[in-house]
């Protein structure tokens, strides 16, 4: 065997004659947004919506919809009346609970490679989740089902741009409820070594997919309730209202250390005011209701203030996304989370049917608000479609290729004397070209992002190769990439031992439910 | 005829029925952009890119191909050999021409609301220009002609978003270039109400859209020459060339205080260093070189620092646009413009064939970087494809739709007591619904911004209605902006002297060409 057969230098080979099918991928490295916020409200309006938030929690409360919860908040010194659901808050109880929660919280993936951090200037980006529905243009849209599902795994998994797994790339809807989650997540561990999301539907899903990561990463009880290796999203039932399943899971997680990102669901004009203070005070009310209780649960559990505020349609109450609307509370969301010192999440949304130009401008609108807001966590940053209704491949590909050009543009300018090329351009003078240069001919490889998507031909030339679209394309290379995906390794006794956990609680029945 | 039938409420119905199918339209007004400018490079960095351009003036120079130019700029200190159209200059030199432009300008339109500032905060958006190209999904891909042209400038004019007329929507390659400028530049007048662009090819071409424009605003001689009411954007032939044609414009211009915008056109890695460090000097040396000619021949005649640097896919050559590498020399480019207090030219592009998701994502990622980055005049912000060489309708109101939604966004957020509806959540209470309340009935009608394009229907709703992209759309709205367009009043007087003296020229053979 010559020293160019190496067993690695045939796989570097064959990933590189991959990679001119499906186009470059970023390398595995923890991204960083050089750039400074930008900031939508005055000093001044921050403290006034902190201060309406405060008032709404001291005058109108909040529903926290179970018993436990009522009782550790009245504890705590919140103010609930005999057998009620409602919740009020002194402003003085809630500023005492600000500042417990970390500023910058460590996210541990099975593989430490994929563990990323979370707040400061740090960017994460997740696939699409949830969508019930998904498409491509092969076989067009249909219900989710787990094939569909893992195939958005391999995609999220290969892209390293996805640092992330944010849930279900669509519903498995073909899993029963009951065991879902159990079948779900051992396919989150066997398909990728990323960090991953644990949906809190109910105490004990969140107590079994706790155990499962505990196995996966190989750790011991104490070891798995120091580190954040979990993460769940917390929707309040906007306006004010925090649900059972909602607050089992704060319990569960925000007791052993493990990530909640508090998200209202803040529709300005349906769920909440139709003026972006209104829906904006709202949001911050619920998300400090949920900070609170995360802090009660355990002070110093890791918090992530979300931000999901956008409008709707004022005509048939169709919420909309990437709007105006949505890219100024992304970034006022911002502001709010850096005032109390917390990792921000945004995401990336659009309200399109089709995998056309609204999709595109609405999710860079969308990006625009997120990462010129600080957003550190970016949710459904690749594949969501019709304000998440369903996830496609395609826009999977096109998602991917934007993120992967804003890792780009956040990379800095170097600027020393050979990058200013001062002798190159005396070399090359007036009227003269610099293809041909010794400074091109040495950085042309890699001077520039090669996209997956973005078709740079002339019109005639693009023309005669049959005038492929970004769907074409992203059709292409969805299906090449999940035709040459190879699963992460895995140790074989935390296979078994997964195999072993899921197959006894799946002949436990999983999870009861009623239907 | 009943108050409700006076012509003013006829005209605004008719007005109302017509916005029904095209639209929303954003009222005239000056645009700010309130958004502090993001930086990418550091106050060192900016200093040495500076230090650059200094160097590349002082040591490799740049050729003026006009020995008038080399004369006066001789007699202005730089250094020129006898003979010689290669012109270098003592950094205490170009130093010395820093800071006597204006840093706002304000362009006078024959209508005086759409006169319009430029620098400071400013921003403002003109149309698509000059591609040899027009296409729509009704009649395809074809050469440039006047029914197009004259078409662009329609879309132009009806949409206040679009605050000049940037050049040709098209070429109107069906009039001879002998007496084109003639008969575009009397539709520029007849069609529209706004200021304009003269292109500069040749001293005489100049001169009679600066006579044309005289009439067109009814003012002498001495009031044509104090108000900027023209603008040439002046590309400089990178590397380190500045042609015959584009000098001749800059003295005809610069002279009578008309706008100069000159644009390097450095492509990294073809014109210009393949690094963004050198292409961004190599820009600097040729818009301060343009810079210090428009102040030789008129101190404080308005300059605008145009900022086009780019990259090209280093296999083809084909230039690449709204990449990551445009979009961070965008942002430089702003930040070299506030260095030296001039206002600062950016614009919206994309290397697509298809008004397809790369065409959508390309442009917002442009205007991304043109909007954080600070730009006061963004050219071709309607209509551009496959950078430059094609202008689709369908483009031009998509874009349309993105600058309204960025006008959106440029709306502060207001926050007072009736705008955080604290009463109204109170009222609403957890679990209720704002949809029906006073505070949202009293907003409803204009709370959001009511996009032309994006479909924020329902999967099967949308189905239903036969599945309609943003192409299809926006073919529709073209067309009826087209069929509902009127042209601006214009003096009879003032028309017939424009007739005149169009018809003169034309009879005198225009400017004579060889072919």
């Amino acid at each position: 065997m010559s020293l160019d057969q190496t067993p690695r230098r045939r796989r570097r080979r064959k990933q590189e004659n991959h990679n001119k099918v499906t186009g470059c991928q970023a390398p595995v490295r923890q991204l960083v947004n050089p750039f400074r916020p930008i900031e939508i409200l005055s000093e001044d309006q921050l403290e006034s919506v902190h201060q309406a938030s405060l008032t709404i929690l001291r005058d109108t409360g909040i529903d926290f919809f179970l018993p436990e919860a009522c009782d550790r908040l009245k504890k705590a010194g919140a103010i609930v009346e005999p057998g009620s659901t409602r919740v009020r808050f002194d402003p003085h109880m809630v500023e005492s609970f600000i500042g417990l929660a970390p500023e910058v919280v460590e996210v541990h993936a099975r593989n430490p490679e994929r563990s990323f951090k979370l707040g400061e200037r740090y960017i994460s980006f997740g696939n699409v989740s949830s969508p019930p529905n998904v498409s491509d243009t092969i076989n067009g849209r249909r219900s989710g089902n787990h094939i569909d599902f893992r195939n958005f795994l391999r995609l999220s998994q290969y892209y390293n741009i996805i640092t992330f797994i944010g849930g279900y790339g669509v519903e498995p809807t073909d899993w029963h409820p009951s065991i879902r989650h159990l079948k779900a997540t051992q396919d989150f561990i066997k398909f990728t070594d990323k960090a991953y999301h644990a949906y809190s539907l109910g105490r004990q899903r969140n107590l079994d997919v706790i155990e499962m990561t505990r196995i996966a990463r190989g750790l011991d009880q104490a070891q798995m309730q120091s580190q954040t290796s979990l993460m769940t999203v917390i929707n309040s039932n906007s306006p004010l209202q925090l649900d059972k399943v909602m607050l089992e899971g704060i319990i569960e997680m925000s007791s052993r250390n493990q990530l909640v990102i508090l998200t209202p669901f803040t529709l300005a004009g349906a769920m909440a005011p139709i003026t972006l203070a209104g829906a904006l005070a709202l949001q911050n009310a619920e998300a400090l209701a949920g900070l609170i209780f995360t802090q009660v649960v355990k002070p110093g559990a890791p918090f992530v203030y979300g931000g999901f505020t956008s409008n709707v349609d004022m005509h048939s109450g169709s919420p909309a996304f990437g709007t105006p609307e949505y890219m100024k509370t992304a970034v006022a969301g911002g502001q709010l989370a850096r005032r109390y010192k917390l990792p921000y999440r945004s995401s990336n949304v659009c309200a399109a049917n089709a995998v056309d130009s609204q999709s595109a401008y609405e999710s860079v609108f969308s990006l625009w608000g997120a990462v010129m807001g600080g957003a550190n966590l970016v949710k459904h940053a690749a594949g969501w479609m019709e304000g998440g209704l369903c996830a496609s491949f395609e826009k999977f590909v096109i998602d991917i290729d934007n993120l992967q050009m804003l890792a780009s543009f956040f990379k800095p300018i170097r600027v020393d004397e050979d990058e200013l090329a001062i002798k190159t351009i005396a070399e090359v003078g007036p009227g003269g070209h610099f293809f041909a240069t010794e400074h091109t001919k040495a950085r042309y490889r890699d001077a520039f992002y090669a996209p997956i998507i973005s078709d740079w031909r002339n019109f005639e030339t693009w023309q005669e190769a049959g005038s492929p679209t970004a769907v074409d394309k992203a059709r292409d290379v969805f299906q090449q990439v999940l035709a040459g995906y190879e699963p992460p390794p895995l140790d074989q006794a935390i296979a078994e031992e997964l195999d072993e956990f899921v197959e006894r609680r799946i002949r436990e029945g999983g999870v009861k439910t009623d239907f």
